[in-house]
């Protein structure tokens, strides 16, 4: 089954009822099969989160319970307010190493964390700032993830070989690992390889399950960082109430959800159900749950994010992208959060570096013609400028242009400003600076800037010459005005 | 005498010892006619120096003598290193507001800000930095300029009515200066309307000189902020160890220089001799010179500033970038740099919105055209999927789309990636999504991914039916792939 699309947050667009709580929409129509499909898949997903739940709450350096503390409030919360069917919420291993990373294993700091992180996300939903995620791009997310699970993945291996206090810090960690691996306890080895043969058995099992589509969406990825739904930061202020730590959107079981083939957000119910019932008569037998056990687990968990082939696929499509996302893995290593903001803000130098820098075509004709593949925005006024200067003013003798705005569907006042200073430029030099294939937005701030040196605009395809010369595209300006004395004056001092 | 266009710092993309000194340029042919060009505008730009410098000093909280202890190695300097023989260096009476916000009047702790400024000048020079510039916008300059002007202006009426203890800080300023007024002293006010008289005349007196252009470049206006050209950094530094306060271009000496038809940056060795000569034999006399008389040089000298038709101008060509142009404006008078970093941000947004949020047409044909009017990148991912998904899949029953790429010259490895997970959707769906008009390297960048479901590229032409068919820009790719299976495995887990 498809888990389809899932829909913007809501709060932004929309101010219907039934848009703030999706439950409205789907629970008239629910149906005894529907039902059906919610329980095996509510359960299913439930079997998986409450051995994980204890495992992660290892990881964020808490006492094993507070996993399953905070393995209901999602479920509950999300059926209420859920966009999309599939979606699960809970502890995950990457926010777990986070929470581990301030609350040095207190949790009263987690479960204010908890609070505090849900009052930042209720915000940002009611302040549309969930558009700040698109600014996070693929290659920052895999190299994140990649790192993260590499992290995680070691972090347990002390647990599986029986060794004590090996240090947190990732380089430290590999290097007392392998120094004291001749302390490896026997017993916790054995039972640690064991358990990983043993969900590997299972998950080989799992994959004769008809799968329904291979690959699974761009979004279902996002769930790591998805901080969006306002349901989130629901989750987790209420989830501070019950001793939750921090939880979001788990890739792993929503892919599980989804291959189950749950039909609407009540299967989290059934989830949540399970993991109280968990919570109300195992809790005394958490104790002798063996850490190479639950190591083994977490191991099983994160390998899947360990997925090198992005190497390979960046070199292959998209070179350029390595660097963000190298970026991103090594300073992971570090921090996380430098991690991801070296990422982001190599991702926006390279979103940047075009709009400051726009690729130039220069056709020589009778006149120079120029034209800009992209738009034009202010950071790339001078840049722009320095290039006409170089190709016709600095030439010998100097030559006219046409600019051929063609790709240009917005300009703003800075580039007008800057033009206008150039068109005086090339009339104190005697030649001309003109305008081709205006769409309607540019021609008209033209206009409005009075832009309108003698021969300001050209008959389009008058400027690229024959080859073009049928063409006739209707969303561009073709008139050529009557030739006016320049009048800067608006724009001139 | 044309500005003429100034060419890019050099430092980054030439190795040349010419380049690093451009005296090596024009010094070889230097001229007896040039000399004495340069002698006049070298004098007058030093007439004009020394009083504003004297000034300005006021503004900037310190003693009369440090005004031209920083107006001679700015001429010196630049004579040896300026790429534009216009430009003068030297005090400014924006630079010297922001100099009074930090030293609190101490000489000590201006000189240390001379050196740091001109450390970190140079560092951004030798690193290559100064595109950080591209991004503070025309609007954003003007209404730092305008708040600026108004603060430095009305800083000087206090002098002008000879008000003491007036306190810095704009607004009260404001109120304290018009609740004080009664007891304006008249020789000082009757002094400073004076003076602004003579100015005004000796101004009306110059306007009679023909111009040699009305409008100036905008980079003449960038005087202010121009802290580019090494030479600035240089001249900061080698300024502290004669106890000048930070200098940078100033855009009125600038336009003296260029009106009185100065030759090469030699006119700057006659303007530095001058203002030596004042240090040497004019000193003693500065504790005389009425400060109602220097207020009305300040005042003359930031008026044309104060150039309010800009609202007008916005307003007319492109309001939206009213929004940096009044974000800036009103927090400069909170603190500038504040001003700066808002106006800064309110362009970026408004740089990022399209990026984020490309325009999109859609022509509704036997299949659907959709058709992004300028690029996309990563930003943009989810917002084409959410577009895509609303006009094609979730329509009844679902349609076909071809995405018209004739706008896009460069695409990223997340929007290949959202496309491939959407085109699994439309495959889904039992309806496809194709591509026409791609450039050169969007083509490659989809080939590499293994971007060929069946169809996936189109005719072009075909996509947008009849009336454009005879097109054929020889710049976009015209493939039909052979119909292949869909073989998503690098991007799909």
């Amino acid at each position: 089954m498809s888990a389809g699309v899932p829909q913007r947050p809501p709060g932004c667009s929309s101010q219907t009822l039934q848009k703030s709580f999706p439950i409205l929409r789907w629970l008239p129509h629910y149906s005894l099969p529907c039902l059906k499909l919610d329980l095996i898949a509510g359960l299913t997903v439930g079997l998986t989160v409450v051995p994980q739940a204890l495992a992660y709450a290892d990881v964020a350096g808490l006492p094993a319970q507070y996993g399953l503390y905070s393995s209901f409030m999602g479920c509950f919360v999300y059926c209420l307010m859920g966009t999309s069917k599939d979606v699960t919420l809970g502890p995950t291993a990457i926010m777990s190493l986070l929470v581990s990373f301030y609350t040095f294993g207190d949790p009263a700091l987690a479960v204010l964390m908890t609070f505090l992180s849900g009052c930042i996300q209720l915000a940002m939903g009611l302040l549309c700032l969930g558009f700040l995620l698109d600014f996070i791009s693929y290659p920052v997310i895999k190299g994140f993830t990649l790192a993260v699970s590499l992290t995680i993945g070691f972090s347990q291996i002390k647990n599986l070989l029986g060794l004590h206090n090996i240090p947190q810090q990732f380089f430290l960690q590999v290097y007392d690992t392998f120094r004291r691996i001749g302390e490896t306890r026997a017993g916790d080895a054995t039972l640690g390889v064991l358990s990983i043969v043993a969900l590997l058995v299972l998950k080989l099992m799992k994959s004769h399950i008809p799968k329904i589509h291979r690959g699974m969406p761009l979004w279902l990825r996002l769930c790591y960082l998805t901080v969006w739904l306002t349901a989130t930061g629901i989750t987790n202020i209420l989830g501070s109430f019950v001793s939750s730590y921090p939880v979001t959107g788990s890739f792993g079981r929503t892919a599980v959800n989804a291959q189950t083939g749950v039909c609407t957000p009540a299967g989290g119910l059934f989830t949540g159900a399970l993991v109280l019932l968990s919570l109300a008569y195992l809790t005394p037998l958490f104790f002798y749950i063996p850490k190479a056990t639950l190591a083994a687990v977490i191991i099983c968990a994160v390998a899947p994010m360990f997925d090198t082939k992005v190497f390979r696929t960046l070199w292959k499509v998209k070179k350029l992208d390595l660097l963000p996302f190298f970026a991103t893995f090594l300073l992971c290593f570090w921090e996380v959060q430098y991690g991801i903001l070296a990422g982001v803000i190599v991702s926006g130098i390279l979103l940047l570096y075009p709009v400051a820098r726009p690729q130039i075509k220069v056709y020589d004709q009778e006149n120079l013609v120029v034209q800009p593949l992209s738009g034009l925005s202010f950071p790339a006024t001078e840049y722009i400028r320095d290039r006409l200067y170089e190709v016709a003013l600095a030439a010998s003798p100097p030559r006219s242009v046409v600019l051929d705005c063609s790709h240009l569907n917005t300009i703003d006042y800075t580039v007008v400003a800057g033009l206008n200073d150039l068109q005086q430029e090339f009339q104190r030099k005697g030649v001309s600076l003109s305008f081709s294939d205006l769409q309607d937005p540019v021609f008209r701030v033209l206009l409005a800037a009075k832009f309108t040196g003698p021969g300001s605009f050209r008959i389009q395809g008058e400027a690229r010459g024959k080859e073009d010369q049928q063409e006739a595209d209707s969303s561009s300006h073709s008139s050529l005005l009557p030739a006016v004395n320049n009048s800067p004056e608006i724009l001139a001092e």
